[in-house]
């Protein structure tokens, strides 16, 4: 079975599945994705019976017949192309560009995440955290969210949310504002995002960091899509903040997903007075969440840059052995003091302008290299 | 040495050591209060030798020294009887008002306790909870005393603080507003409470509750009198809440002095974006607050009626225990369901009115008893 089959494969199956089938996850561990498509695609009229001995489990059977329901959904090649060429990519197991934290998950794990924009996902996500809320956030949440995100920007942490209204969209904003990289974990396809009236705020976002979906792209959310979804951004980074939240706000389960996971669940407190911070003061009271009041509260619980916490639970150990060897190339050619312009360090890495620029962007993403104002140079913390 | 030598000798050392003096808490373990003021009072001109020998303690000896310059300020006869004829009482450990709560502050018990008001000092705190934050107090924060102070003294809980500007004004005026008791620890001595401005306010507490001091009645509050004073209102009450508090606020030297005792330490969040809050989230932070929103977290916190927090530490295990033979005749009188009138409930209980509403007052501070439409009646919790 060659690669190129099983991606197909995949892609196939999250056409057919929901997003977060536990019963595919776990048909995944002793089975290919081709194989599993297979099953799907295989039986003929008398079908049935064989299914039964061929899979020997009555939940993998039962999906299987749903699933099969469904292969008209499965996507040309053509259409494929046509997603590809409006700038969304695929990343699977395996690709570079895969968050191995995700791995977490366990079952749950996405088949594959379609993504569109500029930044690297796993690079992104090293060293990210999640910050999450209320649609509804009052004006102190947002601000609240805005400062806190831009912060964290400047100490190089990619910021990680929903792409919703209220404090997502502020700590999008927010980590923008301060030219740091950010995430948006979408519920829906990423072909048209939503809510469409952010649709400006999508494009900055893919222009700054990226656009996540394990969505297939023309696919509105769903109300049970979003709750999915949210597992995706507790596992991506190293530790929630729940910013503002309501009691029985979507954001509660986000950081339900996070604690269940061993990520820092973290909470910032308002005014009792206000029922927007209710849940906040909800997860810092009966939780154990942790009460942070800025950004330097937030590094402090995901370990910082040369801290302990998270470190060793998401990426490798030693993230520069993930870089590839023509990013390595530059790299090398980062002075650690004043800086070199991209020309010159692409001369001196043996690769073409073009390339020098992607790496770049991959370590800066990475915490590996930082702009200044003679081009570039290496940071000392990593 | 009849108890009357042992009050006049607590009395005149309350003129002549510092509140808190632990040399003196010391000294008090193996000698009575007599005993040492013999020490300080005995000595002439030879003395010197003599008291060495005597104490053989080198700090107590030094201490007596200091204490014997000061022999002139104990007040005479005249004056002590001038003094509880505006309305003061002199309370020390062993009469039925001491709060045997107090006594967990060992060799730092104070000496004696002036108080001032209608109260029972002692059945007042058998329930009761402190208040505390900054004097400079936001609107947010004076707002949530006075609601928490509300509800607490609805739940027949009696709020202690400190009589200051700020918070501590604002929860005495919550409790006050429900019709509840409250207390209040003066730093200075009752004759003029202080700040001044709280003239109204003391009065008011007095009608309401009880004002209390260890300070000698004509005495001004010191700087370190306010510190040495928080020890008594974290000792007083169940557990301490404080409502605002800036970062190096007295507020949370109050906390501190629970903490030390084992009382539950409580803070209210409020906007990160505030200063008057910065000093209770890093109590929730960093030293493991409990984060409470409203009188029903405290409540929950400090274990309530029929609760286990708490309730052994402070009082006795069976508190009817305590009571007076009248108080218990009172009390044998009042319903459960209903209620009953104070002529009524004097008559049956064979007292005179007047002792049948000091009884009441006192049931109801403790727990007892509370109002109702048709008079009193006997609560069901305790």
């Amino acid at each position: 079975m060659s690669p190129d089959n099983e991606r197909r494969a995949r892609v196939a199956l999250s056409f057919l599945a929901q997003p977060g089938d536990l019963v595919l996850g776990a048909a995944l561990r002793t089975r290919t994705a081709s194989e599993v498509l297979a099953l799907v695609a295989g039986a003929d009229a008398d079908g049935q019976a064989a299914l039964a001995d061929q899979v020997a489990d009555r939940a993998l059977e039962s999906a299987i017949q749903r699933w099969r329901d469904r292969l008209g959904e499965v996507p040309t090649r053509a259409r494929l192309a046509a997603w590809q060429e409006i700038g969304l990519r695929l990343v699977m197991p395996g690709d570079s560009e895969w968050p191995t934290q995700l791995d977490d998950l366990g079952d749950a794990r996405p088949l594959l995440l379609w993504v569109r924009g500029t930044a690297d996902l796993r690079f992104a996500c090293l060293k990210s955290v999640s910050m999450v809320g209320s649609r509804a956030a009052s004006g102190y949440g947002n601000h609240v969210a805005v400062e806190m995100a831009a912060v964290l920007a400047e100490h190089a942490v990619t910021v990680v949310s929903g792409g919703a209204y209220g404090i997502d969209a502020s700590s999008h904003r927010g980590a923008m504002a301060a030219d740091g990289v950010t995430v948006a974990v979408l519920a829906g396809g990423l072909e048209f995002g939503y809510p469409r009236g952010h649709e400006e705020l999508f494009r900055a976002i893919a222009a700054h960091g990226v656009l996540v979906s394990e969505c297939p792209p023309g696919r509105g959310p769903t109300r049970p899509g979003f709750l999915v979804r949210n597992r995706i951004i507790a596992a991506l980074s190293r530790g929630i903040v729940v910013v503002e939240a309501a009691l029985r706000s979507g954001a509660l389960n986000s950081a339900r997903h996070a604690r269940e996971l061993c990520r820092p669940v973290m909470a910032v407190p308002g005014p009792v007075t206000s029922e927007q911070s209710a849940g906040c003061h909800e997860l810092i009271r009966d939780y154990g969440a942790m009460c942070v009041t800025c950004a330097n509260d937030v590094l402090d619980h995901i370990g910082g840059s040369g801290g302990t916490g998270g470190t060793l639970r998401i990426g490798p150990a030693v993230p520069r052995d993930m870089l590839d060897p023509a990013a390595l190339a530059v790299l090398e050619e980062l002075p650690l003091r004043g800086g070199r312009g991209p020309a010159s360090i692409a001369v001196r890495a043996g690769v073409d302008l073009d390339t020098a620029l992607r790496c770049l962007g991959l370590l800066a993403a990475g915490g590996f290299a930082e702009r200044c104002e003679a081009g570039w140079r290496a940071r000392k913390t990593v």
